[in-house]
């Protein structure tokens, strides 16, 4: 049986969320030493949201290493309370918990629209960790399992994705740190010391169950409060724009300064067999990050294209369209009726100005039934689903998702 | 019109919980300075809880403090927002939260079950008000009148007393601070930012929904985690049974050792005309406080009755009773079978037993619908109880009692 | 080898310092469930601090639970550090710092100089050790040995008992958080990383020296800022006087209400041989706390002993003494020109005056040089004393005491 | 007399570290609306420091908005302790501190030691605060004086700039905050407290001194824990030698890509004169941020020229050179010696090894006697130097500058 590492061949990283997180100096370390990792280092966990909330400017990166040392944390707990993890499990664990965002692009959810239409972050994820298991000769394999859900443990797959992971654990905690919403922290140590096992799942012990719902409602706080922050979801409809424009320019030819590996993205449109057939495409998209569109849109803000310039410059400079939010959606004429108004005053085409009046809509459910539910386990040893199990919130509102829908226009 | 007083002549306190906490040096000053007001240094907020979370140990001198404080800074937001509340409201609402708790003794909960019978915490706080009040000349009539809610300005009656008063906004805070669960914390400061005045009442805006949802969740951890905890409860129903049976011996004039101001309300039981017609009643009230119970019990742990004795030494050492709870009353028979059963191994009658083993219920609401309700504030100036606002929240949930059965025996 | 406890069988207790603490249910929990410990409970950590400070009123038994858990965190480090340390060993470490502040009695330093004068707390810890370990038949033996410092294992002794203590990393941080002086708080964590062993004695790493500096000035500034605060310090004072004049009429047969365990220290002088012949004092001592004096003190403000009734009553309505502080020692002209001046105001003899008009000393040094000193070590292996390591320190500044004189007189 | 706007006109920020930060929708909010302001948002506070402290990401932008925040406590403390501050100087101190960083670039120090060699920081800022001035029509004419110290209130400048202004109180406290270096935290609020006027300078009552003291310690601290930290300062000497390389070939007229910009500076060096004369260098500085620097790395990573190709790519995926810490300086021995024995093994000439093995010095002093003294202001009116009024510190030390050197080499 494998020892554990003596802390002095430990790396230790100081962490404002967690404080001390110690690597042991084996694979684990390796595989946060590399490039694909690294890289992480230069994304931003929410994007364009540090326009409303200056302070969220941390990284997938800091974000990677907070799941992990959760990972270890829950791992502990669980052993702790009889549970049969092995060295090497644990270890596949950590490694899966690392690469879980591998996959994720510079403001991730605006590039799936636009630059990488055919497939999204966790496509890609999974092409890299086959690439990372090569460079790691295989040793990555049993992690690449726990990720997909190939293993008895299920347990191990759920601590690393599914509605109580560690993921969430962290990036709740981190996001409402740096965003300064105070109200959006929960007690991940609290959550992660009622873990259970039963029948090879996650479940959560009886005295957890309002932890659970203080977590449930956090997570909603969070994400109206943050996550859908009206001018943060206009920043990234902007940028949407104007990746959307640029491409389109590119593709028609015109040119559209960039580096080279985002030119790729710009100039062409790739599906899946295209980036399994050419590698230089990974590459490339390994190569991009945050700064690559930053400093994009200060060249593009005096491009001879209207649109593009003026999306640009507005973003750049926080000057964002308005928006307005509602329960029921925009009728068509409402939007045709704006185009109209505000065209003349941008001195822009109807077609143009697709780009600056639109609609759009956003939804979100606080806890999807069904999909890896949360378990409540009870001394007699049933197990109930915490929709159920909890007397305070309500069932039917639980399942429900809430759509919304957006209307953006100039000032 | 009065100016505010120079920071110089302010008194600075340093809480842990808000930060610096200045007094101006005023009638404010001298009320807490009164020894009604200093008398809460010996009392401890949360009793015996400090069993269970010994860092619980703050009094409710400091949580008076701490409304004091909210209570300026809500004020101020309101009057920021429009609100004309004069300096001398202001003086009054300021005196009204200092006085809020005057009449709790020690242990409150207990006392009132058994010391002061005819009598509870509210009705000795108005009758303490009236004696300052007296001492003050006058100067306090404005601030009693915000109290009882006699004022056009309701929403000044609401911040001392209603669902959503600077007193919870800082007990919840603070109980959470000092037993550790910090699960309990809530967002007091954006709460309070939150805050608004519709036709004199106190509502809250739009798009505070979720922070106030948050604080109903936190409030309700709060009950079942710490305020109800199960060992919490065993030991204030201890406490219950020596002090009613310290009362039974010496009402039957047997001897029970205590200070002249405890034994004023061992030996006698009076109803509240007592209290109105002998003012020593009243004086020998205001000296009680929890050093005196705590050091009967160490008198009383020898005493030659064996269930005075024993009960005194057993919650002294922190030897509780076992308790279980269950959503179902428990029948009369199981009680009698524990008596019959766990008697003779402590050597007492069946009669004595009625102090060892014992049933009680217990009972919390997240949110009392139809009490001082707390209203959403919306843009187009409609109001909703936060009930109906909330879609997460069930709404019949939210109306209804829980209720929850004890047992306690030896173990 | 003794395996560790799984986690399901460790008692859990929050603190709203370090979080979780676990304690493994074996003689560590039986020896924190004895009376002698669980009495720390009733004994405020900073007296009468909470005077100036409302938020202080943590007790004894807190900061016993919080110096244990740091020593499980040193304990750990050193181990991972490669340093031998048995679980035996580690069990005993445990234990002696459970017991390190087990002879403390209310109010301790008042004590010492009143009821109890012919032994300081620390003769009364090892006495009341002894009688533990005879109740826990001899296991308790190698502990005792590492509080006396009769181990091989130096360093067992330094971590309940030198400069950089687990004693003083606790204090200190938790003084500061109930205190709200947040300048206080000390990096305890940091500090316990950086511990290392040479030579079987405590050192600390190179890189750690910032920190310990660090720690030296915070520990100073607690010093002037919290515990020789001039109000905390006039408050002590009136204490002193108190019991010192309760025991002067109780020794002259006067009638002096108190509980009899209070009344045993009262009424006669005790040297400790009184204490080794006769096991009813310590019965006696061990059922004293905070709550027997200050109910007492209720009972004495209508003593017609007008220096004990005044005192009494002024203490306990926090109605202190005037206080100066000075770098030189207050002149005996001084002193008789205010006992002159303010007797009569208060018709008391001058005699009587000796209780309210007075002046005493008191000293400080940030670090004693020569007295288990703190080494920093080199990676060359060498070491250097941190009065000398430091560039910042002024070494001669450190090696001296601060001497402050005080007078105290009625307003 | 101009009042203060209501609040619900203020616009409000959430900052992890100050809480919520009001500014008022007058000339303050529009300076910070500003392009120039905005762009802040896209530079690091401490440029590489997040290769060893992963949270420290935070940018310019939040700690000009942090340091704005603090100069409204101290304004409201010292007017609140009687002195006068008109709401015009409020205003233009305001302003200077939102303008106190406009004239950094991305990676400061080491952008002024390569692209930008005739002005600092502080030049450059001088000329955009002159731009922004003809902008705002000469309203920050107040502001620019106070920035520049010529106002009869000298206390004003040293809020802005001075041994204990607004920048050095926010930037000690956030950089800690969000490099999780948790020692480095400093009493902010309590050193505001403290502040006081004396002869139109700002002065610290003498009862801060030891808040004083610890701000010094903290400080030096973070000097060499942080931002002196020896992998930081590697990465930022990679950094230069990176950003020289490409300078040389640029002039040299080979092809380095890069955004227009950007080249602008890596094409022709620039005096002071230059940008007076030529307006469009400063509007294509006022372009540059964080994003160009390290979207440039990546296309540089395969440049032709392997010394820009290594080492660029070597800092993008945190290959750092190896580098030691000496109080003496490194001979040139020692580094011929370095570069014979490692040029070899990289394929690089002696002269392109220059950029590989180097050394420098670094220096550092906690405080500077002489320049912009702390002064403490006695109870009898008296001032005294901080150095002089602490009894713990070494007045000579201080006074004293810490010289290392440091010497860098390939692994």
């Amino acid at each position: 049986m494998k020892t554990e590492q003596p802390y002095s061949q430990r790396k230790i990283v100081n962490d404002p969320v967690h404080g001390f997180i110690s690597i042991p100096d084996n694979i684990l370390y390796s595989l946060i030493e590399h490039p694909y990792i690294q890289r992480l280092r230069r994304i931003k966990q929410l994007g364009l949201t540090s326009l409303v909330y200056p302070g969220a400017v941390h990284t997938r990166f800091q974000h990677t290493l907070g799941a992990f040392f959760l990972m270890g944390t829950a791992i502990s707990v669980l052993r702790n309370k009889g549970c049969q993890i092995s060295e090497n499990e644990s270890t596949a664990a950590h490694s899966a918990i690392i690469m879980h965002d591998i996959g994720h692009g510079p403001f991730s959810h605006a590039l799936e629209q636009t630059l990488i239409e055919s497939l999204n972050h966790e496509d890609i994820s999974l092409l890299l960790m086959d690439k990372l298991n090569v460079h790691f000769k295989g040793a990555l394999s049993e992690a690449i399992d726990i990720f997909k859900g190939n293993t008895d443990k299920l347990f191990l797959h759920q601590l690393v994705s599914s509605q109580l992971d560690m993921d969430r654990l962290d990036y709740l905690k981190r996001d409402s740190f740096f965003s300064g919403v105070s109200e959006g922290v929960i007690g991940s140590d609290r959550i992660i010391k009622m873990l259970e096992i039963k029948n090879n799942e996650l479940v959560v012990e009886g005295k957890g169950i309002y932890s659970i719902e203080k977590f449930l409602v956090a997570r909603r706080l969070m994400y109206w409060q943050v996550y859908l922050h009206k001018t943060a979801l206009v920043a990234e409809r902007m940028l949407i724009h104007i990746l959307k424009r640029a491409k389109d320019l590119a593709l028609n030819k015109q040119d559209v300064p960039a580096p080279p590996f985002l030119k790729t993205f710009l100039e062409k449109r790739f599906c899946k067999k295209d980036f399994l057939s050419n590698p230089k495409i990974l590459e490339d998209f390994i190569m991009l990050d945050d700064n690559d569109i930053m400093s994009a849109l200060k060249q593009w803000r005096n491009h001879r294209d209207p649109v593009l310039a003026k999306l640009s410059s507005n973003l750049l400079n926080r000057r964002l369209l308005k928006i307005e939010i509602s329960d029921t959606p925009y009728s068509k004429e409402i939007i045709e009726q704006l185009k109209k108004e505000k065209g003349p005053l941008l001195n822009l085409s109807k077609e143009e100005m697709d780009y600056f009046v639109f609609t759009d809509h956003i939804s979100n459910s606080a806890y999807n039934v069904g999909q890896e539910n949360i378990n409540i386990l009870y001394k007699d040893g049933t197990l109930k689903d915490i929709s159920r199990a909890s007397d305070m919130l309500d069932h039917n509102a639980f399942a429900k998702t809430v759509n919304k829908y957006i209307l953006c226009y100039p000032k």
